[in-house]
């Protein structure tokens, strides 16, 4: 994508002798013809007048980009030089020396050429930026809400159960597999919606594995780099039973708990029984926000204690972790859930008047899920994906026979590396310029 | 270990009648001979008035152990129930079917027999517990930190550079892979202190993968499952160059980022450099939250785009995760530092007036490492093990010659694998009663 830009540059620096320095700069130099020095020296103007005023100094390079005037800091400016000395091109990393990094510095000359802008700093350094480059970087709210949700993540889309069939797409294996557009559009709804169905999967142990590889990696867990849910009579785990297994989170012992569950059906029962319970408990953190503050409060602010103990594989084990039902990040939005009756410790780290408030909360928190879950029975050959730290899932009891025995084969993948793979994909599919 | 108890029951529960009742079944029952029943009877009287006149129900069930009055909620109490009906002994986990879960159960009768209390619920049902498992989950102040510090996790201890070679503790190879103790004393220091080094490691890159092993299994990432430092010349990561490394933490881009780096030096430089830069970020945050609050602020709110962008064995990647400098946890504690000067991103998530004093407080957290830090060398047979997300590290400039390479292997473990093998270690050391 290349795109014509109308730029002017306007230079605001420490002092009005560095800025009649910068603009005799500006006024003498060939190199910026399309520059209006008029118009530029009477913003200068404005703003130094009402940097007088505040009487606190401004330290930002403005820079008209198609009518828009954007600031950019001084100082991340310098620290983001793309220049061989500064940036690895090869690593696409910063490797500025930072011991006598000057967080001061102010630029003595701006150029442009239309495509890129050249500062020259006060120690005599260069530095070019590309337009492109610098209005992905703009620090203004739709600018830096563009940037997030074309780059860093997609916003999130909660659902009740009864919308469970229009948000669930659908996704053909093998088409995952060979195709980019097919990868992307799987993973995308699966961030947004939390749960994607892939279909027509061989019917084979290792099939999930080609999945996982076009992401990169599963995440390895105590139960192993895959696992394998079915009946076990002395089980370490409670999922391995047939009976009513309750809507849960995977793993909420662990601190790092595993983003995405893949559950590939490889035998349905064929009793009755054996659907799968799904809930989005970012929509029912959402509602509870919504009408019960007080429960709200104590599921967000209570800390419990998950926790697993058992042997896998000759391998004792013995996980906690502590953190709220439902975990905010410092920006209040939800982050995370945990939630599994099983895999609640015994301990409560809390306050004793805490406790039967916040059970009162967990109830209303269970009872809700109920009432928004969705609940449908996957056939051989899907593949179950959902985010373990937004969805619970469960399962109904079944019943096994000697000719019908329930089997699916799980692994589990980070969102780092779903979200990283995402990124990739949407820089190759998309071509746009100024990214990185 | 086993302790007599000497232990009295008193029964709060939520109506008079309720109370008077339970009294009768505790005066009538011939199991408690031990309950001091015209001693309970004035403790329950003492209780029942001072709840009237606070005009609310207390909900707990109150046992002296030792002479100390523990309460315990009755619904905790109930949800905890320890009977083959609500607890899989194998999975360790609460097998209670929470639909119809009654928060508001009280206890009809409480019987002792001087190692267990057995509750009779109102609907009949019947739990026990032993005092030893009650004693360990009192929800006192004392208790819960007894716990927290005893199972969940050693309290950390910060340090200065100049305090490095008193604090840094040195583990032999063979012993740690032969002996639980030396196991144990390895990662409760490296907990505590955040490094620890391990001597006498045989010479072949295979050898850190037995240490590994005593614990679990290493955290794979996009560099592989274990990773070389060497230097390389078209590299996607800087650690890969011979120049000065600064100080960071690695792969600041994970939102999962790898808990504990273990660096084993097969082949050390004869050349000057090469030196290893240590410093305790979490130190260095107590001392600008002390001395410097506003940046303590900026470093502690200011989210911050952690990146990384490359190819690593033809997959490519594209890491992003926004977070502060310095992270804290709901109770205002340091959990996690965030710091790279290559690995962090151009794009800046917070607003424009944020910039320029961020700037300054990244600046002062950098220098302030630089003074605190330690400086040593390893020598070939040295496994350098340290917290990734609490530590930085760096490593001075080296130049390699034909006869001498520098070559690290290394290796992530994540806490929630190291912690999980430390409270095996403890149950298995300590045999304490009561933990689970």
């Amino acid at each position: 994508m290349s795109t014509n830009f109308y730029l002017t540059l306007v230079v605001i620096t420490q002092s009005e002798k560095a800025i009649m320095f910068v603009l005799n700069r500006i006024k003498s130099s060939q190199n910026i013809l399309k520059i209006l020095t008029n118009s530029a020296k009477r913003q200068i103007e404005v703003h130094n007048s009402s940097l007088l005023l505040k009487k606190q100094v401004d330290n930002n390079l403005t820079i008209k980009i198609c009518g828009e005037s954007l600031k950019f800091p001084h100082v991340w400016l310098r620290d983001n030089c793309q220049c061989e000395h500064c940036f690895h091109s090869t690593a696409k990393s910063r490797t500025i020396d930072w011991t006598n990094f000057n967080i001061n510095i102010v630029p003595q000359n701006v150029t442009e050429d239309g495509k890129t802008i050249e500062v020259t700093w006060e120690d005599g350094h260069k530095s070019k930026y590309g337009v492109d480059w610098l209005k992905f970087r703009r620090f203004t709210p739709d600018g830096q809400k563009n940037y997030t949700e074309s780059i860093y993540k997609s916003k999130k889309e909660t659902w009740r159960g009864d919308q469970f069939q229009d948000i669930c797409s659908k996704h053909d294996y093998n088409e995952i597999i060979q195709s980019d557009e097919a990868l992307h559009n799987w993973l995308e709804k699966l961030s947004i919606f939390g749960v994607a169905l892939i279909q027509n999967t061989p019917d084979n142990e290792a099939a999930i594995d080609k999945v996982v590889e076009k992401i990169g990696f599963t995440r390895r867990t105590h139960y192993g780099v895959k696992f394998v849910v079915q009946h076990v009579v002395n089980t370490s785990n409670v999922a391995y039973l047939s009976n009513n297994l309750q809507m849960h989170i995977d793993l909420p012992y662990y601190e790092y708990c595993p983003g995405v569950n893949m559950l590939h059906c490889l035998v349905q029962t064929q009793s009755k029984g054996g659907e799968n319970l799904l809930s989005d408990a970012y929509y029912v953190a959402e509602y509870i926000k919504q009408n019960h503050p007080k429960e709200y409060q104590l599921l967000t602010e209570t800390e419990i204690e998950w926790s697993d103990i058992g042997v896998e594989d000759g391998n004792e084990f013995f996980k906690l972790h502590r953190a709220p039902v439902i975990c905010l990040d410092m920006h209040g939005e939800v982050t995370r859930i945990n939630f599994s009756i099983p895999q609640r410790g015994s301990f409560f780290p809390g306050p004793l008047e805490n406790v039967q408030p916040w059970y009162k909360a967990h109830k209303l928190f269970y009872d809700l899920n109920h009432k928004f879950m969705a609940r449908f029975k996957t056939n051989a050959g899907d593949i179950l994906t959902f985010d373990n730290i937004r969805l619970l899932h469960g399962r109904n009891a079944y019943e096994d026979n000697n000719s019908n025995v329930r089997k699916l084969i799980g692994a589990y993948v980070d969102w780092d590396e779903i979200y990283s793979r995402l990124r990739c994909l949407k820089v190759k599919l998309k071509n746009q310029s100024g990214i990185y």
